[in-house]
């Protein structure tokens, strides 16, 4: 809304340049008051995230480059978890003032990449500077079958499509001033924190052969979107401890691991039931693709954990507390 | 992408609520991981603006119900300027911690009501809380016929949708404490300020008639915009000071105007570029819309104003300079 600084100006003319548009799809790109798409069919997917410096990232922990990755991908994780193909993105981006040109640069050629990587195009976006740094991204995807959060009926199994609590591990890592490139089974846990990769393919697979009856992505931590699975869909569920997939990684890290999978967050592995007349599906999945069984969804409401004792309790439904 | 804590997930529920959805156009409104629409048409407008609290809007200033219009209302002014009709908006919002409940449902009041005004579906977000309050929108359309910023021509008649200068001198009244319904001309300038008004019936007309031949909407003021649309149509131009629209209420607080009508911003009234030969389109159009001629476009490279004794000089590029 405010005048734009030459400095933004310079920043949209190279992001004009990189992100060229107007091939196929695009019939207007970046530089008017809207983009214009001409997509190939009418049923569309739309999902946005607003992320906030010291809210939802820390940028003295997270490389601007894969920074500018991971605002893509949570979003692409998304329309992954939809079972759809993403096409456009736009980017709402306010940059800390005072940030250094590099940085600003970095970000985008992450965003860049994650772009290319997963065939979206950067269509348009809003530029400013504030105090903190913001980020909001738009996703526009394409998809047949959308695969519903609120699908799911009783005696479906569970899965998920990998390890959990590696990005919460990776989180408290960096907090302890552990970087990058210095120990392998460390990266495997920064990795998953600083640059988890949307199963796109996956959500996909499972979409085309309708073998999901309902599926979400892990964002929050399995306790808490599992409950939305359930919550929508109106089933309880039962998880089995002894089954959720944990990473060698993970274990080499933390003693009691548990609390990190059922809590952790931001692992945007996909969570989904399958009815069991389609777990031949899976078995072929599984050949291509990293998929455990943990439980199953039940006629009576609550979510449960059994352990490997085989005792049931109530899962409490809550995030994980990071360390300060 | 962290927990939701108890408060978001109640106002989530109240949102979805209020904007029922999943009827007509939309398969799948808010609460999944993604919206999924039908649209009637394969090709589609597409934009986003990023708010951010003390750089795009200051709380004490902006009463929260007018906030959420504005937020919405700006990004169909973006809409408006490419001829579209606007169909679906979603919303990323950080509250800011501790904001008032009354406030928090006065804003998505605003936002309801100008969304129902323009007929516009809120289909999906994301919320969270932080220090500032961040608005991210993003507002999908539909237009057969865009209206570029590039389009115009050397000779063509430049016109705007209204008067100028008036939100810029509203929101300097705000500065000095003026406050809504004591003043009737106080409130004329406040209003275009507080609550400006998308031109969307405008837009579409002038698209559907294929009468003007660029547009843009005047956020950052006129001298920027009908910047961006000369450098996009690679054009110069040539303003009439005297052709300027003023209204009375800004010439009754204002003794010089003309800095707030170049250069004030936040007017979002349309600038266009019409062919000689369609004048008579608008002519026609002027019984039902605000249309003032302010000047033509030029082969010659460069903006120039030419004030009441025909003195021609180049005008000056550049945003108002709000008194802090």
């Amino acid at each position: 809304m405010n005048l734009r600084s030459l400095r933004e100006r310079e920043i949209i003319r190279a992001v004009r340049r990189e992100f060229s548009g107007e091939t196929g799809d695009i019939v207007l790109g970046i530089g008017d008051d809207a983009a214009v798409i001409q997509s190939a069919s009418r049923r569309l997917l739309l999902t946005t995230d607003l992320l906030i410096e010291d809210v939802h990232f820390v940028s003295s922990l997270h490389p601007p480059y894969l920074l500018g990755r991971k605002a893509l991908n949570v979003n692409l994780s998304d329309i992954a978890a939809m079972g759809g193909r993403p096409k456009f993105a736009l980017l709402g981006l306010a940059l800390r003032r005072g940030m250094a040109k590099d940085d600003v640069t970095k970000f985008f050629l992450g965003f860049g990449a994650a772009a290319r990587e997963h065939r979206t195009e950067l269509i348009g976006g809003d530029i400013s500077t504030s105090a903190k740094m913001s980020i909001s991204v738009t996703v526009v995807g394409e998809g047949k079958n959308p695969v519903r959060r609120s699908g799911a009926r009783p005696g479906d199994y569970i899965f998920v499509s990998g390890t959990l609590g590696d990005a919460a591990a990776g989180l408290e890592l960096l907090k302890k001033g552990y970087k990058l490139g210095r120990n392998r089974r460390a990266d495997v846990l920064l990795r998953a924190f600083l640059d988890p990769v949307p199963e796109l393919s996956l959500g996909l697979a499972l979409s085309a052969r309708r073998a999901a009856t309902a599926m979400i992505d892990i964002s929050d931590g399995l306790s808490v979107d599992l409950f939305h699975l359930s919550e929508e869909s109106r089933v309880g569920a039962e998880v089995y401890l002894a089954r959720l997939p944990l990473s060698p990684d993970l274990l080499s890290f933390v003693k009691k691991p548990e609390g990190l999978a059922l809590h952790g967050g931001e692992d945007y592995k996909l969570l989904f039931t399958v009815n069991p007349e389609n777990l031949g599906i899976i078995e072929r999945l599984q050949k291509k693709h990293k998929v455990y069984w943990i439980g199953e969804t039940k006629r009576k409401s609550g979510i449960f954990l059994t352990d490997e004792k085989g005792k049931k309790r109530p899962l409490e439904i809550r995030g994980f507390e990071h360390s300060a």
